[in-house]
């Protein structure tokens, strides 16, 4: 079934606002066999009708978020009401359960709200958990024959879509499809690498749809088709490309870290300087990290790694804050305070202005002790900018604490 | 000038991949007095074809993301040629930059890339500091008065935008734009509160144009018009709002603080259960935090807890971990050990199962000390998932910081 995506939005066109809806709805929607097929965002306003008169006349099924809120500039509901030639009726209990949940969290109500409870005739009024503005769902209306008005933020439109919108679709999508995905991430090997090692035979699998991916620290590798097809594709990526991948499901690298060191019982510290607390937060991500993270070092100053780590100041004017001697050292603090079986160290030079000829900004260097008589260290260059920086230094040092995860 | 933005790429449309493209674009052209006018998403392949032979006559600008790698499923550059009429040219130069590049960062190079010096006749190559494929720009073609043909990898994208791009959108532009922007970011009030304190009067400022954006946290206020409606509403603004606003440039609540910080000369240090190192990596991604953020303890254990920041496990023990009391004493070792001017501490329940019918999951306390007698905790309730929490409680404990630091 065709589906349509339209974003309404002049923040997302502006740039003020990321859009994530279209990422959302897509990996709600492939179990169901459904992809959007093109997606669209307009700004406020008029460009909302352009969009709805100008959406494909194969369109079965067109999802439009946002302008269902209380500002003025939040008119999807009225223009959409009025292309499709339906009366806006009052419903109170919409407003009842507005003001119900404005008094729960003691939030106070304006005039505006009241415009929320208008309901297009014929329309399916979708709970909002984490907001105002319910969601619309209109059937069989002269644009589409599914068609659903949903809210902007994205913790409205989570749990309506997955609450309300969901169940609809079961109802819609004729349940015969077989087609099946699985996204393999791949660390430590360049896109043209990989495909130079498993591409040919992969395209020669009939029937099968192949994407490559390149994204900071790793490539991700896309495979669709029916069971056999994947069941091919997995031997030939298996073979082909062995411990380099992380994940076969489309996880990240810190889920594949932290789904390790609960299934050898082992825990980790981490000791950050470079990447200030983003590599804890990474970690701290994953569900169920609580079991394998025990501590975490965030010295940025060289007085916090000597009160923190108790590195000695020596050690870092002989050798620098940024050096192979200084990474070493924290991450063996870190595991011996902590307690943890493996310790994670980073300290590089994200800023500009505080590199040198011999250590260039982007210089890192990430360390790994695990106790043992060599705690392993390797310096990088990544010369990006700062959260670009950030997030390939804790890929690389995520991606050396898995390799070093004992099978 | 009326601009569109087409982004290629299934693995945007399966929701691989968020699509940040739309964003970067459109914030780099604003001060040209450029918009993207409807931005447009569509799969590799033949519907690159659709999209550029629908794109809308008016289009004076058309930038096209993505297909212009090394693998199979790239074919952007073939597909516009034979649409344009244009034949393609392999330029040696160009291949013999993507193996010097290759050889200074240690890569090999596949067969494939050969095609990705392939030139459409008349096309200006805008070259690729960071990736092996150069972007085109294709005047005065049948389909568009300027086509740009970009590559998808944001760190590949963004420097060839702004070294290539940019220069030629300069002579492109007719230098005649007075509008301007101003985005005001606002902590601590819903979005029809703030509507309800000014909107009225901002919308009768003749030739306003105003936006409102509900973000976790806050609200963003978007102002667009010449100088003079500017001023009108920050004045509005300003008297209406007061100290709530936190950033007139659209800049985040983290930088508004580490500048705060710098001004007063004044130092921060973070002691981080609940939040996992989210909050340090907030702060650090603002450049030039290291002047003012000493040091992050995440204490994601118990143990750890006791062990980095001396917390008595008899406190933990008498009001459990997640408690008013914990957060204090947090708080307050965590600005003694590192010798700063505040601390701050989270502790709370993010994770599902560890709730209890008194801290239901979501609570979280919140604490700032600052060497005073009474170290100021706050109480929160955040239902939200793991992601959301995070967000919500580095925003409420930036936020408590923010109000705290004397003007």
């Amino acid at each position: 079934m065709r589906t349509i995506l339209i974003n309404t939005g002049t923040e997302l066109l502006l740039g003020d606002v990321l859009n994530t809806h279209l990422r959302f709805l897509a990996q709600e929607i492939f179990p169901l066999g459904l992809r959007i097929d093109r997606q669209i965002t307009v700004p406020d306003g008029e460009a909302i009708r352009d969009a709805i008169e100008e959406s494909p006349k194969a369109a079965e099924i067109v999802f439009i978020t946002g302008g269902l809120g209380p500002t003025t500039d939040d008119i999807t509901r009225e223009i959409t009401a009025e292309l499709l030639g339906l009366k806006l009726e009052h419903d109170p209990a919409i407003l009842r359960a507005i003001q119900e949940r404005a008094a729960r969290r003691g939030f106070r109500l304006t005039d505006r709200i009241a415009r929320q409870a208008d309901v297009p005739e014929g329309a399916t009024v979708l709970p909002n958990e984490n907001g105002s503005a319910p969601g619309l769902y209109l059937p069989l209306n002269i644009k589409a024959p599914h068609l659903f008005l949903l809210p902007g933020p994205p913790r409205e439109l989570h749990p309506m879509f997955r609450n309300s919108v969901m169940p609809i679709l079961r109802t819609i999508v004729p349940n015969k499809s077989v087609t099946r995905r699985r996204t393999y991430r791949v660390a430590g090997m360049g896109e043209s690498l990989v495909e130079e090692a498993i591409g040919e035979r992969l395209v020669a699998i009939p029937g099968i749809e192949l994407g490559y991916c390149a994204r900071p620290g790793e490539v991700d590798l896309r495979i669709i088709g029916d069971e056999s097809v994947l069941d091919q594709a997995d031997a030939i990526i298996t073979a082909g490309l062995g411990a380099a991948v992380f994940s076969r499901d489309g996880g990240s690298l810190e889920e594949a870290v932290v789904k390790l060191l609960r299934e050898k019982k082992q825990t980790l510290a981490v000791a950050e300087s470079c990447t200030g607390g983003a590599l804890a937060h990474r970690i701290t991500n994953v569900p169920g990290a609580s079991a394998v993270f025990l501590a975490g070092y965030v010295t940025y100053s060289n007085e916090a790694k000597n009160g923190m780590l108790g590195i000695d100041p020596r050690l870092i004017s002989e050798y620098g804050a940024v050096s192979e001697e200084v990474a070493q050292a924290m991450a063996e603090s870190a595991r011996t305070k902590s307690g943890a079986t493996f310790a994670l160290a980073t300290t590089g030079i994200a800023a500009p202005g505080d590199g040198t000829s011999e250590k260039p900004v982007g210089t890192v260097f990430v360390a790994l002790a695990d106790g043992g008589a060599a705690t392993l260290v390797r310096k990088f260059y990544f010369p990006d900018d700062r959260p670009i920086f950030k997030e390939l230094t804790t890929q690389a040092a995520l991606e050396m604490l898995r390799r070093a995860i004992p099978a």
